[in-house]
């Protein structure tokens, strides 16, 4: 119960060299890949996997179709971007060897009656869904998930297990939220009276757009006044905190682990490596990307790659250096006086 | 079926300029707030934005009062410290607005027949109450929870879906726990035997004060051997992990992200950036404030602002630094060498 | 109801100086143990609390069995590793201070009737088990646990609350996963095409061996093709990051809100302190420890200490250093110019 590879061209193109008729099962690595199933070759430096891969068909561009075709025996789809067309087939056959989830809700769920399902969404076991919440077409709610009041989920959105959704909440289509996330919890906001903080109502919402993935145990919080917005397309790994009136931009990818304080800005097709972090009230505009440790403390007008990490050493070495890190203004000082000194004794640096 | 403003002076003092019934029923942003919401201005540059406002009444201070009240029509609350005012009018005005929520147990809720449940607590769906545990009059116990053994939630105390709150662990009056947070799961503490780690049952427990705030998928260990301490009024936000044994003094603040690892001691009214890391075994008195992403790896005995996170730049620019960061003995040496050929020249240095 | 000091040495070995017949029921510090209760010395400095212990029983090194023989009245028990010792005889205690869970599914579970579930396992309330999982003996799943399709959890296995452990992923015997744990989420794997992401479906999964512990929150990553590993006895804390294909060796050790991006294959016996990073792609020698809040940029092939972390100082410090870090080519070149100044001269730097 193959796909064929006739059915990959027809529905996402490229040039089929080889019989259409050839089925495949799955993805795999050049390596590993065998008599029924797929791979890809993206990096030309791979191609001497390609030529001895077992793979009964491969994806790969002009430049390395030559090459290969000299020596690989399977069939072959030739497209500008190999990477792009494998992860479109690898999503198009997972999901054609995968039962469809049966829409409906399961017995031990507990749906608000004012609540809004469309019949072919899937409730989990342990769901909860509060009063006047809509959860889209084919959307999918696994086990123990909380959908809170009024909160929406989009068509063909997917909530792993244990997530936490709040209150008033959206999410667009074809999103992914995974398992553990939090998207919606109060933002950190306080008002201090002699040294104790009083909290301030967080009263705005999360409005995430089409197409986003957030990662497992990722939290993102609801506005104070106004909303936290996350733009269409945009990619949230595992364990990062967004705060409060935050707004991330379309097609922006962050790694592990990254912070975003309150208020900030971030503009379009940005990155951030794992665990960068971000201040608070700071602009970012498109096409940033951030290493990956790097504290954004400043405002980011221009597009480009900043860093900002101490580099790691042997601990002696770094125990050596950290000492004149410490006191970098006593060395300034000391070539100062050396200057001095030389323009006494009638020297002069060019 | 709003608020009037007398009920409000009444309530929490201040100077009322206008009719005390005039009603609000929100709070909103001072550009935002229309006819029926209540506003403020903390920060004197905001005054045009101010004077602009549609909100029905604003909450400002003496020295701001009479420049607005030239050009506001609206009524004023006059009061030293308008943005605590806010927040404390704020919580008001939310409550006022929700339902209260109908004390109770949700039919699918497990609760241990020897539980202590107030008959004004609400308990959610999916939750589970184990033995000996008490809940507190109106706390708020949302779906998914788990509350351990003997643990005790205290009265007003309102933890949001999916939080694991375990065995013999306490947290005191009108707290907040938020989604997914985990309260007492076991120390990281081994001994080692030949490489091999061998846990050390970790029999302490998390005490947690009154009017503390935990963030979402926020973890607080229990101690080793004696307890973990959160003490009053502490907020934690998002994605923090405080290690077995620490104490938080109280009215401590940590951004989120933050974390503390095992038997540091924290003194009270701190400040901590977000991704701010404390080692272990440490101490750290009270008001000290320390910078987002700084490691604090000794012990800090006089108050004050620390900081230690390397300051971000173009990519290019830090690999030029970098380079150097990583050698700086040989910029000393060379500087030395400087000084001993200019001594033998007969130059000096001042 | 306590345990005889004989029975102790019998299981666990060591000399023993007193009677095997005196009982002891729990564990507790130096300071705190009282007449029912057992503590150690594994640390010479602290010989002065063991001679005033009120502990019945010590246990203690050779080195240190003279000097506290000489004023200490309980008994002792005298062996190489006292802390090792102490650990395995506290997980003894506590096991015989607590009831056996008792094996059986709460009426709330939903378990599937193709999912294997050993009769001596304990499944939680409100717990979900998908087809074809395996849950083996003596296995305890606390409430609102996940466990995905064919998944598979060893004998003796213990997940805390609301833990999510998806779809064919394993992990061995006598493991530990803390509450809200998430194993097996996807992994953060694009294809790009013209700036927006294509998701590559995640059919790996995550294998985790015997005697590993997972802490609260911490994330794991299945694999893209191949599997995400986690060999044995290896110890992750809290808020840990795990990305898809990662290897970690046998018996290394995380501490808390360390992230692992993708394709990183660490060694055995090394060490992350916590908040230390490691870029993707990345291989780590065995016997590696690395630094609190350092970032691994590149492979290291040598056992050792490594550390990169800016050093924390005043805030008033840290900006004068900070403003020349950011410019060290500066002073670099300033050196240069003088030395050349020097040469003209006639000087000479030896």
């Amino acid at each position: 119960m193959g796909t064929r590879l006739g059915e990959l061209v027809e529905r996402f193109g490229g040039q089929l060299a080889g019989s259409p008729d050839v089925e495949v099962t799955a993805i795999a690595s050049l390596e590993r890949a065998g008599a029924s199933e797929i791979s890809f070759l993206s990096n030309s430096r791979l191609r001497t996997l390609a030529l001895q891969s077992r793979a009964a068909a491969l994806i790969l561009s002009p430049q390395d179709d030559d090459a290969v075709a000299a020596g690989y025996a399977g069939a072959r789809i030739v497209t500008a971007n190999p990477h792009a067309y494998f992860a479109q087939a690898a999503q198009y056959l997972v999901r054609a060897s995968e039962e469809p989830a049966a829409g409906g809700i399961h017995p031990t769920a507990v749906v608000h009656g004012t609540a809004s399902v469309d019949p072919t969404a899937c409730i989990g076991p342990h769901v909860t869904v509060e009063a006047g919440a809509t959860i889209g077409a084919h959307a999918v709610i696994d086990a123990g998930c909380y959908i809170g009041r009024d909160a929406v989920i989009g068509d063909h959105t997917h909530l792993f297990a244990n997530v936490s959704f709040h209150a008033r909440c959206v999410i667009g289509a074809r999103g992914i939220i995974h398992a553990g996330a939090v998207i919606g919890g109060d933002g950190f906001g306080f008002a201090v009276d002699d040294g104790v903080y009083i909290k301030i109502p967080q009263v705005g919402r999360v409005l995430i757009g089409d197409d986003v993935d957030i990662g497992a145990s990722t939290t993102v919080d609801r506005g104070a006044l106004d909303d936290t917005v996350i733009e269409d397309g945009v990619k949230l790994d595992n364990q990062i905190q967004i705060g409060h009136n935050c707004r991330i931009g379309a097609h922006t990818a962050m790694a592990g682990c990254v912070g975003v304080a309150g208020s900030a800005v971030i503009g379009r097709y940005c990155t951030f490596g794992g665990a960068a972090m971000v201040n608070g009230h700071i602009d970012i505009c498109d096409h940033v990307d951030i290493t990956a440790g790097t504290l954004v403390a400043h405002s980011i007008r221009e597009p480009g790659r900043y860093t900002g990490y101490y580099p790691i050493t042997r601990n002696a070495e770094w125990e050596r250096n950290a000492a004149l890190l410490r006191n970098l203004p006593a060395l300034r000082d000391k070539i100062r006086a050396l200057e001095r000194a030389l323009k006494a004794l009638g020297g002069s640096e060019d």
